[in-house]
């Protein structure tokens, strides 16, 4: 029997660097890598969406859609791929359908072909509509499953969830792992619950971070389960917080009933490409190279440092303990959402002010608007009294349809308010990027005329800022109007 | 069926060290972490052996005897285990039979419980003694395979030298797999074999590098086929050219029929504990993360960067390519010895001087020793004209036997040698010290009453290295007294 291919999405573009670097990469240090990425044999190359729109606009003076369009054109042979937040699109607030059909149809236009879509709360109803636009405009319609662990959440849960994808038409599952939570055996469990339940031929992509160190071991046993695509990052933008390495998983499969078609030169080109940009980024890199707490606290490091930066801006640094005991209490009452953007945020805040304050003696907008139905559904049901509570303090009722169903039509107005912008270009692209970041597209849009900026620092001052020696007595040649003298400086303490 | 426990070999205290920088970890920077290593329930602490003996005395001024001493009523609960390196000890030469009785004595003596023995070659003959003395005073005796690839080397060449170290009288077999080259797969088909070929109850350890990213994928297979131990270290020190974290280990096993008894709340403590300890070493840590390159040229890193400096100091760097292209031909002549210390440098010496000089115009006396014999027999068949030039350079004739058979009994010369020699304490510690360095030890003797060094960097210095800023030029607006001058600083060097 020849063993059975398994597809890799390469995740460099795009998650690889919003997750080691804060997203930061620019174009200019990716174009050189495309043709190899190109013809390097994956599944699909992951390039786009996610942070990286936000990041563009508001960090690199670049505009999104072109880059979208010079990845199309510098990966022809490709399958692109985008991370979609479902009705939120990129963005941080749901929005209005035709919004959503505009923004899938532009996306798809410019060169898009798979999107991977989800809803931090897995409702199936925030991503039904952008299932519908892909599915309309040809694209690879990706359902996704967030991972999580809560008592709630367990195998039988998540394929029950598969199901409602496949049923809005998914072409493909992803089973997306976030905070590197998903384990081996719980992996093996569902892809293979899913595949028993809907078929072998169901197609499953799994997306691990790499942050806790097992995951590489959890690829293994999800493709021993039959998942079909599973993503990677190349070695030199890998780990850490990232993801798993690319060689390493083709290396890990020699001699099993499964392989990669992928080309190793040209994986060793990408590597070495990279091997020389990461070093560019390293003041935007986390320090973490494998953290096992998240299996024991259940709340991701990101979230984790935003809580302590809260503390201490009250001068409460003390009192993280408490408040990290609190997020279960915090989650539990809010029906176990999955901690992730945004509503990793949103109850770590309302964790710290029911530490500072006492138990929900102030409530955040947010945390009000999550518990009133306004984020959408659950997995649990949310705490009556808190509904209540969250009624009279917002004065607004709590919900039980689709969050956007409450949205009128916005697409004119989203126009209209573009228009008024100086250096907006007139394009459907345009209006949509000041309607996902309408208080940074302004900005953007005066200033793109400027070209992209590279924010990561050069390779040789970095070279030369590692092995530069503390600051200790030094002579200086000083040249003052003309005349040039020796000073011996040294810290005066 | 309740899982089955698998025990875990934390190696913090030795080859974590030894593996990600240099060896150089100061007793004063590992005895706080003891007791929670000694009570978290690890089936064996590595803590002696390897590098650490040369280490101690070559740069941390510190006895080696004294540092197992110390181990040993810190850890008082533990298993104790360390490297030997067979007929060579701890050192760079064969020791005659009744050197090595005398030096596995002492240290069972000094505290230790669990030898692992290996061979560079895996030629048994050379491990054969130093078992035999660790069964006579009562030690663990654990037989050891390199694992190693090569056109000959196989899973059943693997599984028949377990048979050759239970014959021994192995109280249990460690795969150890140095270079990160071992693949799930064939981890799994080796294991498997050897408890399908003697038995299920023999216990087998797997001891695994994370340098190519694909090992923790290695150690689950493993215990799959049914590995009873294996090695990791704690998260803080781990990963790069170490190990796999201990907790990732932990963790991953959840859920599984694998399970191990570790208590996590310690392994929090060991992890912070070298959290704060690891950083002061950074100036000796390698800056690889990961790397597959290892399985394509099958050169490890260390000998790699050997080879590279060689040509470097001949002005030939260019020809790295090849040295690389070589190597595989000076091991098929030497019959495919393992790419380990020291065959690994005398293979690659030999491979930079064919390129330079052409194909064995000179021969290195290592080489021409390693072609005759000295050195023990390897898998292959060696190069009969090779065997005759070496035999005309040297002088010396080819041999067949046991290398350490041609020594003649040499405790009493070592003993005088160590008592000629200043501050030596007339201890048989004493004596083997000097016996294994005898470059190193007499300058130790002297100086050895000054007490250990730490050759670590204070943290607090390691972080304001990492904030200081370049010293560019720069140019200064000094107002000194009302008075406004320009003043441009540069380093005067």
């Amino acid at each position: 029997m020849s063993p059975k291919n398994i597809g890799v999405t390469e995740v460099a573009l795009r998650d690889a660097h919003q997750s080691l670097f804060a997203t930061r990469m620019a174009m200019e240090d990716m174009v050189d890598a495309c043709d190899d990425i190109d013809k390097a044999g994956f599944w699909s190359i992951e390039c786009w969406g996610g942070a990286t729109f936000d990041a563009c606009i508001r960090f690199l003076n670049e505009d999104p859609w072109k880059r979208l369009r010079t990845f199309r054109e510098l990966m022809p042979n490709s399958r692109l791929q985008m991370l979609l937040r479902g009705q939120n699109l990129l963005g941080y607030r749901h929005y209005e359908d035709t919004v959503v059909d505009k923004f899938v149809e532009k996306s798809k236009e410019n060169g898009m072909d798979v999107f991977r879509v989800f809803d931090a709360l897995n409702d199936p109803r925030n991503l039904e509509r952008a299932m519908q636009a892909v599915k309309k405009v040809d694209g690879h319609a990706q359902g996704t499953i967030c991972y999580t662990v809560s008592p709630l959440h367990d195998v039988e849960g998540y394929i029950k969830q598969a199901g409602q994808l496949l049923d809005m038409g998914a072409d493909s599952i992803a089973l997306k792992d976030m905070a590197a939570l998903l384990k081996p055996q719980p992996a093996y469990d569902i892809v293979r619950g899913i595949k028993e339940t809907y078929g072998e031929d169901t197609q499953i992509n799994v997306h691990c971070h790499s942050t806790t160190g097992v995951t590489l071991v959890t690829l293994m046993k999800a493709i021993e389960a039959g998942a079909d695509v599973v993503d990677t990052a190349i070695s030199s933008l890998s780990l850490g917080p990232g993801h798993n390495p690319t060689e390493s998983l083709v290396e890990m499969l020699e001699g099993t009933n499964y392989t990669t078609d992928l080309d190793m030169d040209r994986l060793i080109n990408i590597r070495d490409h990279f091997k020389k940009v990461r070093p560019k980024y390293k003041e935007f890199e986390s320090k973490t190279l494998v953290d096992t707490n998240i299996f024991l606290s259940q709340i991701p490091g990101g979230m984790l440092s935003n809580m302590e930066s809260q503390l201490n801006a009250q001068g409460a640094g003390d009192r993280i303990d408490e408040v990290m005991a609190e997020v279960p209490r915090v989650r539990k009452d809010a029906g176990y959402p999955p901690l992730v953007t945004p509503s990793s945020q949103i109850v770590g805040t309302q964790a710290v002010f029911n530490v500072l304050m006492g138990r929900y003696k102030v409530m955040t907008a947010e945390f009000a608007d999550l518990m009133l139905g306004y984020y959408g559904e659950c997995i649990g049901e949310r705490d009556p009294e808190l509904i209540k509570q969250a009624e009279k303090q917002t004065k607004k009722e709590a919900i039980t349809c689709r969050p956007a169903d409450l949205l009128a039509p916005e697409w004119e107005e989203l126009r209209a308010q573009a228009e008024a912008l100086e250096g907006f270009d007139g394009t459907d692209e345009d209006v949509l990027t000041n309607a996902l970041f309408p208080g940074v597209a302004p900005g953007f849009f005066t200033t793109r005329h400027e070209g992209p900026k590279n924010v990561g620092t050069d390779p040789a001052l970095v070279k030369k800022r590692e092995n530069e020696p503390v600051l200790e007595p030094i002579t200086y040649k000083v040249t003052v109007g003309g005349r040039t003298q020796t000073v011996r400086v040294e810290p005066a303490e």
